[in-house]
């Protein structure tokens, strides 16, 4: 090969190595476009291992492969054993318990970053996964959200998405570079909890459109409540954390994903269809039939969110995420989503 | 009536009169939305006037009534020679004519507020319609801009639209009562160059959206290239008039109406034909077929702002933009529209 100019053909005497923790789709996906960069970027050895709980299970999505340079392991140690750069990407829920089992079995100079959506917010303060990493491993943690379905992602449809970190700027870098493709657009934030929270708070504006949708009142109202959402989301992340960005909700991680997440998704889905029954069937029901047992996170998280406002007396700031909850639990009609006295 | 402690009840000598110029579907929105207030609110007169070309068509949208307050004029001098609140909502290829007729016409303390999306962005700067106000009539001009589609407000579903103004607030704040309803929410923004642009800049954005529908690439894409449009939206008007705030684009005017346009609209219609068919049928032919004739807003100003961006040499900046003009005549193939260069 001809040596170029490029930093992929620098020798670099310390490669780092990858471990995907984590292989449901959104897993196999990144294991898929960590690998085809791990191949061409001479800073990194070619080899990823994925942890995985069956290793049969996993090697490819349906139709997809993920890169002869993929090895499953089903060995969690043993999986991120050698790696000092680690990718979490399981259920937001196995996450304390595999922290747990990682406590002083990684390298110290280990970096992470967290690809789950989801975290908790609790009164005392939402639970974020890259703190509760952080604090577990004693390790930095940047998060990857975005616009990313992977189902589109595996089949190299064009999508974006956003690299959170925390004062780091060469380590988020390095993810952005380890990430990206040309059909894969990432870019970094300095705000790891505002791009974070971006990715659990979408879920609740998500409830409202399906709302919205469910009572067919057309693309004005509905653009008009999504706009309520991200404006609550913003206004909400900053109440929580001060360092938080306006810039950040323009990013892939806040506009985008939330777009993505109104017009697909299924707690869109489940929304509209409880907006279509007039409230009459409880989202319990709903999820039960069209979900096959799992819970939507929207409606969780929309509690969550509530019992802070109610908490912290902020309830007439957040009219959107106020009705969304009062709807779930049957105290509003769904069509309270769009009555709101002019403020 | 008993009386309150309201603004509403308070006796003003000198009450405003509104006069509605233009008289389409928007036009009869905005006068049914104005004539419902002017009843409610004291410091205006109740009668609301609006000039119609000929006054038998306009008084009704199909099944709206516009309020018995509403008196249609076909004299135009007539119709503005009293009123202090003049509202502009004519096709904006009228609003030159129209400023001429006008020249001296009015009332000296009049003040004005244009609802006309749709200015055109020229070599030298973008000749917005409420500039255009002011430098003709002599007189202060504001803009409502926002995702509204006016057969939506028509039957009072829910939506929000933006007032940008300059400097004056009271005067925007008056605009504000004077349109806001419970099913129609109106916020001021002190950032008139940024709504006036939006509401032009979107149906660029609306275009590349259609694409990648024609294309099939799914919602991730879409939201990828909606918000990569917003992006440069803002970063283009913020070229163009520095005093542009980031805020401005997170109000209806900007992501909400945005939204709208990129889900429905004529713009996107017209250019998913255009991708399905592979570019081969041109913007002309498939307007003359689907638009009875009318002609693309879209079209004609992503090639204005090319221009602009070619003869500033901005064009590596924008690489939204300048793909949809390229696809637009014909240069690029329709799936350009997803490949960028990792910037």
């Amino acid at each position: 090969m001809a040596p170029t100019a490029s930093e992929d053909n620098v020798e670099v005497p310390n490669k780092s190595r990858v471990t995907v923790v984590g292989s449901g789709n959104w897993g196999s996906v990144a294991a898929k476009l960590i690998a085809s960069n791990t191949l061409k970027l001479t800073s990194f050895h070619d080899e990823v291992r994925m942890w995985v709980f069956e290793e049969e299970n996993v090697k490819y999505l349906p139709g997809i492969k993920l890169g002869q340079n993929v090895v499953a392991d089903p060995d969690l140690e043993h999986a991120v054993r050698d790696a000092n750069m680690l990718v979490f990407v399981t259920p937001h829920q196995f996450m304390k318990g595999i922290c747990e089992r990682l406590v002083g079995k990684i390298r110290e100079d280990a970096e992470a970053i967290s690809l789950i959506k989801g975290m908790e917010v609790k009164m005392e303060g939402p639970c974020m996964i890259s703190t509760l990493i952080t604090q577990q491993l004693r390790i930095n943690c940047c998060v990857l959200m975005g616009a990313n379905i992977a189902n589109e992602i595996a089949v190299e449809k064009f999508s974006e998405a956003t690299v959170g970190y925390r004062e780091n700027k060469e380590i988020a870098e390095k993810w952005v570079r380890l990430f990206s493709t040309h059909y894969f657009m990432v870019s970094a934030c300095e705000d790891v909890e505002g791009v974070e929270l971006c990715g659990t708070l979408k879920n609740v504006v998500a409830i409202a459109a399906g709302f919205v949708d469910g009572l067919e009142m057309g693309n004005n109202t509905k653009a008009a409540i999504m706009r309520m959402g991200l404006r609550e989301m913003k206004a909400f992340s900053k109440l929580l954390f001060s360092s938080v960005k306006d810039s950040t909700f323009f990013e892939s991680c806040g506009v985008a994903d939330l777009i993505t997440t109104c017009l697909g998704g299924r707690n869109r889905k489940c929304a509209e269809a409880f907006a279509r029954n007039g409230g009459k069937r409880s989202f319990d029901e709903l999820e039960a039939e069209m979900l096959q047992g799992q819970k939507l996170q929207g409606v969780s998280t929309a509690k969550e969110v509530y019992e802070v406002l109610r908490h912290r007396g902020w309830l007439e700031l957040f009219p959107l995420f106020t009705t969304v909850h009062e709807i779930c639990i049957g105290r509003l009609p769904p069509t309270a989503i769009v009555e709101y006295s002019q403020s």
